[in-house]
């Protein structure tokens, strides 16, 4: 009998369900007894011990719904190492609810942060096997995350509709996608929609460069421009600033986002209308595309493979067209981010997409 | 020979392509002679006599585009009598271009203001028949208007995303859709993605109506709320003041919109965390639905029929599930509202869903 | 305590689940105690006593899942009143176990044939009420069915689909969309999607007339054409024949259906390659669209009201904008077909719409 | 002045126009003057000089459209080969047609017959850039098509819509997807729709096997099932055919596809009814979606790059994420299927899908 633990951590995406439902699928079919406890809200199901009995029907159907049936809550690594509010020890309690419910594995599905707190219970002696759950694909280890492509999708939808709308009033429009550290998202979602300039955190704009773009369309008679901003998007001369600067300088900021500072200076440099569209929290939310699909189920089977073979410590991974297993410790606290000299971005310049830079 | 002007005037929608499409298709399949001028931009095109002739080629392939292939833009009933900036007399100017092309009649696409400048040029003297465009669904003397539906379908959209992240985490969300003086938009949404709070400018809200709503759900144990908020959802408080009052309510106002107003309030009273989401100008956007498309189509050859009969003077509407013509000047000025003891509303109340009131 | 039994039956359609979600959650919310007993797979349910008692769990995310939660099955109504194989009054049987249950209403769901046996449980002296369901539109008595918009969605993609391939490769392609006696399904995803040739039960095409339709457009410069046929699309001479005779027809023709018949009669008159799509079942499932799920939850919600009325034998319905109630023995085993004569088809034939006639 | 021919060859997908935008985009930002030549209906064009010259409007708002601008046409390598049926060498006239317009390079969108003929014009001394179009993903040399993905995309949603109806009814369901010689498609789909069987051209069947799976399903309490089949699914019997007896078997089949003969057989064999539905054609029509828009405007680009570098005799091809070259020669004459020993294969069966092997 193997007694396996399951969590969603962090922001929720979509395909979590699927992949829960790939690691289900797998251990049931091995013929192995399997018993499986479904921690509630991420890890703060294992610190103060909530959790439900799963069973094969729990997993009926939940291919294509988005969100997690676990429920999900952010708990930043940091937060994870410090004692709570009642000045219990987080870590010890994880610990020890996981022995006393004699689990023989933890499954942890979540981004960066969650990560971090998966390879230290594996340090601490805990047995985890995790997957790369972001829209963000910005895990260091994997070619690619589940919920990114989704998210891609959403985004795009997004921009389409933009598109006819600006078209037809000759307007400069903002769309702000979501990524504060990585460009991904938006990189791909404005290729994707033809988006005509592109702002990712990589790559710090000049908004001289970005009016100068819109000015070059208007004289080729397009009268319309839209920009695909990633909430992260920075200007070179911020992004000359100090960590603590920086801080300083959006805590004192107008403007709700980057996008409706970038709009501000858009209007007072070319005295064209901007609007702003900020599709937010959509982005991770409804059912995962079939790429995600398939892809989230694939990890959720290998991770299953991985326990039955008792194989712990261990990412499930992408590369090179591959599942793979990734060690939690190289994973852990590392950022995959869009390269400014990636083939990507220069083929994105020659289709004629500025950067702003 | 017949010579038609056509413009889109107000902000775009889905389905004018479809409906111009239907128009022409009607009027070329007549077989009568026909000379097709689209003026660019509205009534601007009118005004300074910006045009293009247009042949069948460019109806080909639009009726699923979305936004208008003659551009649009907004201009206020008011400003339409006022001399421009140049002093120029606009309703003289477009009366003189109409009659300097010989036109036989103009075909306007547009919304509550545009109807009134519709109904303007037919009394001066010029044949107009116009059709009625808009996302509110607020145009008077028409149960339905092209774009609605498909604006239906992309806040649905929307909130079906939010719906599980939502449910993922536990949290209130407030999705806002668009709709300044009318519910319609909102009220199919909600019920068409299961909002559980629905507010509208018809129904004026009670704040702690609306918290004791998010709690009974939580005591349900629903530990989350969506509200599917207009654009000028209005408080009872607000709802008393004077107009006048309520405009100096709203420049002051330390919230970019109602629904963040709301959201503090929820927030400050049940201290539960509160999200925001704001479509915006994508609710506009895209292909036309089928349903659209299929009435966009129907009003366009109705429209075209009207002008092979010589009958002006006319929008085309929709009553009781036929399409029909309505003089002008009985639509102008005119706001099609949701009344609040309506057969839906009550509905909607049956299915547990708040108003707020 | 009101015991109210419910049951789906005949083919499924979208907007089932939203249906009975509006009736449970109308009665719950009446603050009146409810036990609902919900049958399996349709009238079988009900004559063999198999179900389920529902609680609100059941109804809970169910708004925008296809399918419905009960499974259905086909029971002519002809069959209802012979007995089983083991001789088994049906119509008896299901009065006692109606009875056996104490129930003070049952909840019918269903099509055609459905509402027909409603009727005659009606008579029999159960208390009924039944909700319009089919994507075929083709209930008498109810301006609107539930299933109908979202099948004219998805027929409509097709046709979209099968649209930019036609074009590319020049080629005449038949979509054969549901509907045996009634064309509103094809009519309406025909127009959305710019079908050239729109084939109906209701109006007998003559293939000649198909064959002109499609050279005219070849020499206007359109070197593809689509054709949207209903399943019971039927020619000139085949509507002369006695019923009998047509029956002997079909049972002998050597295609699978009408599309392939037209596809080889266009092949052999006009030399062209033609290309047939049958998208078939898929046209009943998935996820309702929006109008759908506000529709099935209003008329739902409706249901709800006539039970905590004791108003018994009635479907409810949709007429000029409204929900109301219609005695079922003026909706049993009438059908509501497309008029030849009707607006929309003029409209069409305006739009350059041919129906082959 | 560079002189660029463009031509789209075979099945039309999504995503050709996205490709040739890419190209055009490329080649116009960089600064060098280009003049592009259309040709019409693939090679046909080529052969018999019926081509568009193509300016910057030919190339707007193509991105998101299906189909090929240009048409398209089959032509099978082996008819390029012999003279038409007016004894003209096809090779040498669109070596004279290259020639005569002074042409610098050839643009060639295409599979894999496509390919086969690039290969060949490039080895008769013209200047070919080829890219890998598809559905099917079987082109050799490249981890990647264009089309394939969001041919997925449609599958996987009718297998959706099956879905729910199969459910309702406890139904058998076949769904065809395309695919004779590789079973990509149907296998991406099939696991993105969460199918239960999949059968594929690469794993011969044995119907016992998937009688067996059926059942299977059924005691545990699964009583529907759902089968993608590929349209060159193959039997181990038959696989052990050579092909020549295959063909004649093929010929004398008293079904339309292998899904009715496998209908037919599980039919016989379990006494249960199914229900087959062929998508056919939609698969390769409408809207790319945004993987393959970005994917193909990458492919795009990098082809421009070659152009503006000199560099011929290649298929732009996706290895290991990046965007390269492959000699047209190392392409032509190979396919890539799915190899039945692959870890997609295998983690397919951890997730309890039969292959029916």
């Amino acid at each position: 009998m193997r007694r396996i633990g399951l969590l969603t951590s962090g922001g929720d995406c979509q395909a979590l369900n699927a992949a829960m439902r790939g690691v289900v699928k797998c251990l049931y079919n091995s013929g192995e007894e399997v018993e499986l406890y479904g921690f509630l809200e991420g890890y703060k199901g294992l610190i103060y011990s909530h959790f439900r009995l799963l069973t094969a029907s729990d997993f009926s159907g939940i291919l294509t719904r988005g969100g997690t049936i676990l429920g999900s809550s952010r708990m930043p690594f940091k937060t994870i190492r410090e004692p709570d509010e009642k000045g219990l020890d987080k870590v010890e309690a994880m610990k020890q609810n996981y022995h006393k419910l004699q689990l023989d594995c933890l499954v942890v599905l979540g981004g960066n942060g969650s990560q971090k707190t998966a390879n230290l219970l594996n340090q601490e002696g805990l047995h985890v096997v995790s997957l790369p759950k972001t829209i963000d694909n910005d895990l260091w280890g994997t070619d690619m995350t589940f919920g990114f492509q989704s998210a891609v999708g959403i985004a795009t939808d997004v921009i389409d509709r933009i598109h006819t709308t600006a078209d037809s009033h000759g307007r400069v429009f903002i769309v702000e996608v979501m990524g504060h550290k990585a460009g991904w998202l938006t990189l791909n979602a404005g290729m994707a929609s033809g988006a005509d300039i592109i702002l990712i955190p990589e790559i710090p704009y000049d908004i001289d460069k970005i009016c100068e773009a819109i000015e070059a369309r208007d004289k080729k008679g397009s009268h319309f421009t839209i920009l695909a901003v990633a909430e992260g998007a920075i200007s070179k001369q911020d992004a000359k600033l100090s960590k603590k600067e920086f801080k300083e300088k959006l805590a004192n900021r107008r403007y709700p986002s980057v996008s409706y500072e970038v709009a501000a200076q858009i209007e007072k440099k070319t005295g064209r209308e901007v609007r702003v569209t900020v599709p937010g929290h959509m982005q991770r939310g409804g059912t995962p595309d079939p790429y995600d699909r398939v892809f989230a189920s694939r990890l959720g089977a290998e991770a299953g493979r991985l326990i039955l073979k008792d194989q712990y410590g261990f990412m499930v991974a992408y590369k090179n067209r591959e599942i793979v297993k990734v060690p939690l410790e190289e994973v852990a606290g590392k950022l995959k981010t869009v390269d400014p000299e990636a083939s990507i971005i220069k083929e994105a310049k020659m289709l004629g997409i500025s950067f702003g830079d």
